[in-house]
């Protein structure tokens, strides 16, 4: 790709245009608010002179309700060869491009997952969509041209590209993106009315989950609408667990004995749930959780040899990440486990059975935990 | 103080410990679980040893219904002069000591507003409760002896003490806490059963929304328990305007003009109402947001000068940190407001002056854009 244009230099379309002049594409920009776009060329995101001919690749970055006019009006002017979305949802655009306004051959819809607090061409961020997934959602007769435009599109900012079926973006972005929105928006309105002592004990955890209700309410309506009937899905499905809980509640709260423990099964059910639908997100850009191996190292009873224990491993200025104990027996010794770095244990087992520790199994270098045949070791110096 | 005991050697007793004990207190350990306690001592939290006669405070770092039990337990015992509690709920267990568990002049309830997604003694900070809330609830018979001695503990911590009433406490704590984590994990649910193509489009938005929901389910089953009335009260706040969210989007999505508008703007007062609840408590920890000078720039429609207004600010250093264009008449020309730290704003100011550009008002070195009297300054070279 050597030339560009985006048409909307707000903060997603100011964004891919930083990404694009980063790695040397000629970015055309322009706005119908001229001094958004001027802001946008002031940062360096590329120039807001026309250009001479038609660009690689036109990226719409309108609201959704303005995608299928836009498109048309572009194509009309032979803005470019290939043309994408930012939009937040793809099928109502997509069913007015398949339905005739503009050329779908030319046209694949687009929507990456990222965005800021802040909007407008000032909060824009080259690297606003770096690891970020951005959704593609081809329709019957785009072009594989204007597919692998788009794929180079997300590749140049960084991104990960996921081709989709558009009512499947939809159902899903309502899920991960839309109903959480309206949730902690809906979680926010309940602290507008509330004594100022209350809001003073506020702290990291409802910061958190009520963090995106920031956004501007306009922009975010006009994205709900654009979804409403999959965002109104969800969310009923949210509103029969939320009943649900209210009904534990207050059986907890009046009934006795029996009652009193199924309400409590109900709830502690529904947060299992709510922990098992957040594994499935919790990895961040999907990779795997740190792996520690643990040292395992036999103890009696003695009163401060588990801070002897520690005061070895700071010896070697090796972390202690994680420490349990486990007995195995009846009497009062067991084994604690303790959790360091894969490349440490091997040294740190050595070093606590030349001092004399018990060590249960000695790791090799590359041993990453995964708990292969043990080996006890019993060193001079202890029975 | 010179002593203290804590009972519980969870995540939340353990990091009372390590705070008190790194402020030179002498801290005595005990749980019912004793290798809790024993990893709490080796991490340097105190002694496991029982000390030889009362201590000044003795922290109850136990669940909420067994506070009232613990504290007659330790009181029967002369464990201490003074006892506090760190359960997440005053309510109940204050009820239970009023009436006639344990003895209320020695005691005072009290929960820090402070947690981390581990728990036990390993994952324990003695920095947990810094510049954190931390709630005290005294009883009327309690002394002032105890409540000072609860002052000095959360000083100690370096948390911010709040008095207030036990009832007051627990729906404050519903609100900004309990009722929060509920919603995130019911939200979270929603994710367990959506194909994963759906999930890989999660961004940060739907894991801060969802965070929390990692908490364990059974510590947090007791937490709501405890909390019953005051949760499913807010909760059922909640219920209610998400009823009608529901209601707006699927007359959003059936119905048309009049109907569509009406159904939007029910949808953008319960996002500016969210807006409005997360204002109150989006300062971290209180405190002010940011403030920048802004200088003003009169400009003229010539291509580029927004970014050699840029390229001035960057050859003083001086961080730009939000640009917008005002227009005062009818043609092009218009002002541009550059939003600098207070300190650099006179410095720019007087550059850009120097420069020959048409600078509005040059900031004072102490200006902190309270927008005072305005000054026009138009140097020469500038008409």
């Amino acid at each position: 790709m050597r030339s560009a244009a985006v048409v909307g230099t707000g903060l997603i379309g100011t964004s891919v245009a930083l990404a694009l002049s980063a790695r040397g594409v000629r970015v055309h920009l322009q706005d119908a608010d001229a001094d958004a776009a001027r802001i946008a060329e002031a940062r360096g995101a590329g120039t807001t002179a026309a250009p001479s001919g038609p660009v690689d690749l036109a990226v719409l970055a309108v609201p959704p309700s303005q995608v299928a006019d836009v498109l048309e009006q572009q194509q009309r002017r032979s803005l470019a060869r290939s043309y994408t979305d930012v939009a937040s949802v793809k099928r109502g655009p997509q069913d007015e491009v398949a339905g005739g306004r503009g050329d779908a051959a030319t046209f694949v819809g687009g929507h990456p997952m990222a965005g800021a607090e802040r909007s407008g061409p000032w909060a824009a961020d080259a690297t606003l969509f770096e690891g970020r997934p951005w959704a593609l959602t081809p329709l019957p007769p785009t072009s594989r041209e204007t597919v692998n435009h788009a794929l180079e599109l997300v590749s140049l900012c960084g991104a990960v590209p996921i081709l989709m079926e558009s009512g499947a973006h939809d159902h899903a972005v309502a899920v991960v993106s839309h109903t959480p929105h309206l949730v902690a928006a809906l979680m926010a309105g309940q602290l507008a009315g509330v004594p100022e002592d209350a809001v003073r004990l506020a702290g990291q955890g409802v910061r958190d989950v009520t963090r995106v209700a920031d956004g501007d309410p306009r922009l975010w309506t006009q994205i709900l609408q654009a979804n409403a009937a999959a965002v109104a899905d969800v969310l009923e499905g949210v509103g029969r667990d939320l009943d649900e809980a209210v009904q534990a509640l207050r059986s907890v709260d009046g009934a006795g004995g029996g009652g009193r423990r199924s309400a409590a099964d109900r709830i502690t059910r529904l947060l299992t749930r709510g922990r098992e639908g957040r594994g499935r997100i919790s990895g961040k850009h999907g990779g795997p959780p740190t792996v520690f191996t643990p040292v395992h190292v036999h103890i009696g009873d003695r009163p401060g040899e588990l801070s002897q224990l520690l005061a070895e491993a700071a010896a070697l200025d090796i972390n202690v990440e994680d420490m349990k104990i486990e007995h195995a027996q009846e009497d009062s010794t067991g084994v604690a486990e303790l959790a360091v770095a894969g490349a440490a244990a091997s040294a740190l087992a050595r070093r606590l059975a030349e001092r004399g520790w018990n060590v249960r199994q000695i790791p090799g270098p590359a041993d990453r935990g995964d708990g292969s045949a043990e080996q006890l070791l019993r060193p001079a110096g202890l029975g």
